[in-house]
């Protein structure tokens, strides 16, 4: 099972011990230059070097150790794929550092420790090296990325897709306007300009998408927008006439490749100018180290901050994305129903691979948003499983069955979690069940004032399980990108800090996913994707205005699995509601599959 | 109606500019020197300089100008008070600087600014004096306070009462226990030991009880404890020879003016041993610059955090002093609507003086824990209002009454509001008690893992209020000490921040009072004092255990004002509930008292 790494440990370590770079160790994040949560293949170079192929981790390499560090959801997967080269840092555990604590305190006084400053965020970089110089350590900048020397001809090439334009009748708001808003954000600010490193920013501000990474309709790309220009880095093989055309006079292409190189050039004039160049917290060493600490102004993305509103052609193009994937996971419960009923033996990705050809036969559908979460039993409760196939389990219609998954469109980007049962489930599941629909229910529904977090709505997604001693170790809800990333920042509904600090904003979008799992067992969740919306109340004390949701999932809750008599009135009116508007919204696309109407239908019942 | 404050500005000015003192502005805290929320009338300087007599105020006396800093809560009050030698700051509104923000942008450069450092946090001290000293200005201590050089034989002697013995069976954890366990805890945080100025720790750690402070049954006092020795500084005078058989040899005792010197003879020693003594975020300047910045560890209080915890005996005395309270109010409730029903005139001070007779003929009883607000209409929504005979309002019983109060009893102290109606409320005040109502309920049903924060919880309180656009601006719940301030920290429920780094734990007391109020009109309020407990959950996911709260307050609700319709079953069942319990434990109390036992057994009927 366990990758063999030494020949790819034994080149990194040549090139560590020459006398060009002479580091004794060198850093490998999962990240990539653009801090991106998906990568692409050319950018995965922990699981090259490690051969661990998880989410989340990180590197160290020492002439004579390498370390992976990696939380408790991949404790089984590491220890299973990691060679003999490789001691495994369990994260979380009693007495285990973190990385940043292994670097001070395992490696010897006057360590230098190399890495690419690109994979580093400058808030980062900055407290490590605080950290290490307390050692007398030394953080090296390479710029040279060791690992992809070592990796050679063998690494994957750049992704090299070509860019879409993404219409305004879906984006809403004209990339000229955008950027308007922009400029004058920095000359509000004083500014010179802005840098913007993130994918998804560069996306939302340009009205462009790619496919450099899987799920996430992104391109590789940077851009510097100054008080006149907006300059936007990407190869040039990508853009094709229509982007060009669609950019036109209001943007500057330059290869993806200049861009260090121009920072490097606009440290004069910014000293000059005595004028900063706005960054923000996601922003890495690389950048900073290219135009100087002194000359940037670390903020709050103003980015993030104006793409987490969505406006209404966003919002329409939301609904309708959600009623056509509806649709599609209604085919696909139907026909899974029918199968398993039938005695038909699928396994997990089997199943995952027919929803995905029904969401492919929905009108404007790109791809998947995420990979899709099949789960029968006792691998519902592995919260990031993802099915492989060999190794998967059979559906086994005695258990409970948890699918999250969502679809990229050209009007929007879907996130959707249900959890069925096909046979009989237990009084116990019942009850699990009903607690989490009750904290879904209570999001939902909730009314709120302005300038509230998600952060203080968070506990009433977890009071109906709290009061049978159950709770769920995970956030209740993340913002959703407009054809876009699925997971967005700033804003979420969790106990994150971050979460606190940014009260939820009409035309915000967010998750509604309460769950409940028990390990070995069986996973619940229910997951809708919600919208931020003025509520009309029939008061307005402080004059603040007051918030509520709409939701946009439109797909059955699993009646089967609902303990009618733990829901209260308002609730049970609630679950009725819900599905006579998901019946009434889903019926129209489902005329041509009787199966799937007919499931519809007897989902919808009235409880 | 303002007070004439000429000549007390004269005479401190003249100190001010004397050879001796030479500061060019002197600043007057409402504090005392131990921190209280409430204080002694020889404390209350600001009130005696300015006229002003509200509860929070700064007042800063320059050559040629004075200027007094409150809050909104009493911009009118102050605006009565003030005397033309005084200029209002009104807090909060645009525009206003806060009084640091105006000693350093409206004083000259270069001001010698002057205050008794026992007024000041040492924390609070070090933020003023480093954005003075950017700003060419320096704060000046000065150790004899001019205010009270200033006020000469006019100034009230300090109190002089005698201190009591609070025995083990009210206390529930003898002295020395305590002192041990102060002990182990300077041992083990390797310190030399705990300087303790604020009154209510003392008065808890020593189990003695005083009467120095008008509603808080404390003494005046510091105490140095270390490793080997507690050391007691409190006016001989007021220690009686059974204050002294009880501390016994675990407890030297010293005056109260020889800890600031004794203090400064710790400094050598401190340095000596390098070790520390331990403060916290409310120790005085005062004593950090007697003993040393470099030896002193500002820390959590360990005191604050262990008194937050009642244990049985505390909790048998809430129990049993809540019950007797309770009965003191159904009795005056029942008067007042029999009087009120007569035709009978009664003002608001006619109201809160008979029910402090009901309370002075319970047993134990020794005071009220805060002035009573009494409250008829508009005065309701005052919310710190207290009613002044001359000048209050007739009980009006068309409009809505709102009484919060409460007793020290020597088991414990309580704190509670009812609002009541005595005729008939219109359906808008039924349906803004009921919102209240529901919050009330939402806090005192709820169940939370532990490691949970008020800060959490606090929404729960609000959002019944939320869905009809109302809310309410005061936190929802604080600490209350057992026969001692009545309020108390560190937790609470709220959005304060100190509320979300302090998580509640069983045994802490809390009170549960959410409200609604509407200027002009009238005020809601319904409070109980609830305790964290132990929650019973069928299941226990993550191991950590769940808590819930017991309501120990015992008064009607006020059925008059309940809109049953919006109450959702279970709410009414937990009226009724309520009711139930009430009516058992009060009855017995009642027997000598018809009319009460009437009212409260009408007032308790189901609804």
């Amino acid at each position: 099972m366990a990758t063999p790494t030494g020949s790819h440990l034994a080149s990194l370590r040549e090139l560590m011990k020459s006398e060009q770079y002479k580091v004794d160790a060198f850093l490998v994040p999962t990240e990539d230059a653009h801090q991106s949560e998906y990568i692409a293949d050319c950018d995965k170079r922990r699981e090259w070097i490690s051969g661990f192929t998880g989410s989340a981790g990180f590197a160290v390499v020492s002439i004579d150790k390498a370390a992976l560090f990696t939380d408790g959801r991949y404790f089984l997967q590491a220890s299973k794929q990691l060679d003999n080269n490789w001691t495994l840092m369990k994260q979380g555990l009693p007495g285990v550092p973190t990385w940043q604590e292994y670097l001070v305190k395992d490696l010897p006084w006057g360590s230098r420790i190399g890495l690419d400053p690109t994979l580093i965020t400058a808030a980062d970089a900055r407290q490590l090296s605080n950290d290490l110089g307390a050692h007398g350590s030394q953080l090296v900048p390479i710029h040279d990325n060791l690992v992809d020397l070592a990796w050679g001809d063998a690494r994957p090439p750049p992704p090299h897709h070509k860019v879409n334009v993404h219409p305004i009748e879906f984006s809403g708001k004209a990339h000229h306007e955008k950027l308007k808003d922009l400029q004058d954000h920095i000359k509000e600010k004083g500014a010179y300009g802005i840098v913007v490193s993130a994918l998804d920013e560069i996306a939302w501000v340009f009205n462009l998408r790619g496919s450099d990474i899987e799920c996430n309709p992104v391109f590789f790309s940077y851009a510097i927008i100054t008080e006149n220009e907006a300059i936007l880095y990407v190869n040039p093989e990508k853009v094709t006439q229509q982007v060009q055309d669609h950019l036109g006079h209001h943007v500057t292409l330059k290869p993806y490749s200049d861009f260090f190189n121009e920072l490097r050039q606009l440290a004069p004039v910014l000293r000059e100018s005595k004028k900063k160049l706005i960054t923000n917290s996601k922003t890495s060493l690389a950048v900073e180290v290219a135009v100087g600490e002194d000359n940037i102004s670390d903020e709050r993305s103003f980015i993030t901050d104006a793409k987490a509103i969505k406006n209404e052609a966003e919002l329409k193009g939301m609904r309708e994305c959600h009623i056509r994937d509806g649709a599609a996971l209604v085919q696909y419960f139907a026909w899974l129903e029918k199968q398993l009923k039938a005695g038909i033996q699928l396994d997990e990705v089997d199943g995952a691979d027919r929803l995905e050809q029904f969401r492919a036969a929905q009108k404007d559908f790109v791809g998947l948003s995420f990979d899709t979460i099949s789960s029968t039993g006792p691998n519902g409760a592995i919260i990031h499983y993802k099915p492989e196939k060999g190794e998967c389990k059979v559906i086994d219609p005695k258990l409970i069955y948890l699918c999250d998954s969502g679809g990229q469109y050209k009007d929007g980007t879907t996130d959707v979690t249900r959890t069925l049962h096909f046979g009989e489930p237990t009084a116990y599941e019942k009850r699990c069940f009903t607690r989490v629909l009750q904290g879904h229910i209570a999001i939902d529904a909730a009314i709120f004032p302005k300038g509230t977090s998600g952060y203080l709505l968070d506990p009433f997604a977890r009071h109906a399980l709290w009061k049978d001693g159950l709770d769920f170790r995970h956030g209740t809800g993340h913002g959703v990108g407009s054809f876009l990333n699925v997971h967005e920042g700033p804003h979420g509904i969790g106990v994150r800090v971050a979460y606190n600090d940014t009260p939820l904003a009409a035309g915000m979008t967010v998750t509604d996913e309460p769950g409940y799992y028990e390990d070995g067992k069986f996973g619940i969740r229910i997951e809708n994707v919600l919208v931020v919306r003025d509520a009309a109340t029939p008061n307005n004390f402080g004059d603040r205005g007051y918030l509520g949701f709409e939701h946009v999932t439109m797909v059955p809750l699993g009646r089967k699995l609902i303990d009618v008599d733990l829901l209260s009135p308002d609730e049970k009116k609630w679950v009725n509601d819900y599905h006579a508007e998901t019946l009434e919204k889903l019926s129209p696309l489902l005329a041509a599959d009787q199966d799937a109407l007919d499931w519809l239908k007897k989902e919808t019942l009235p409880i």
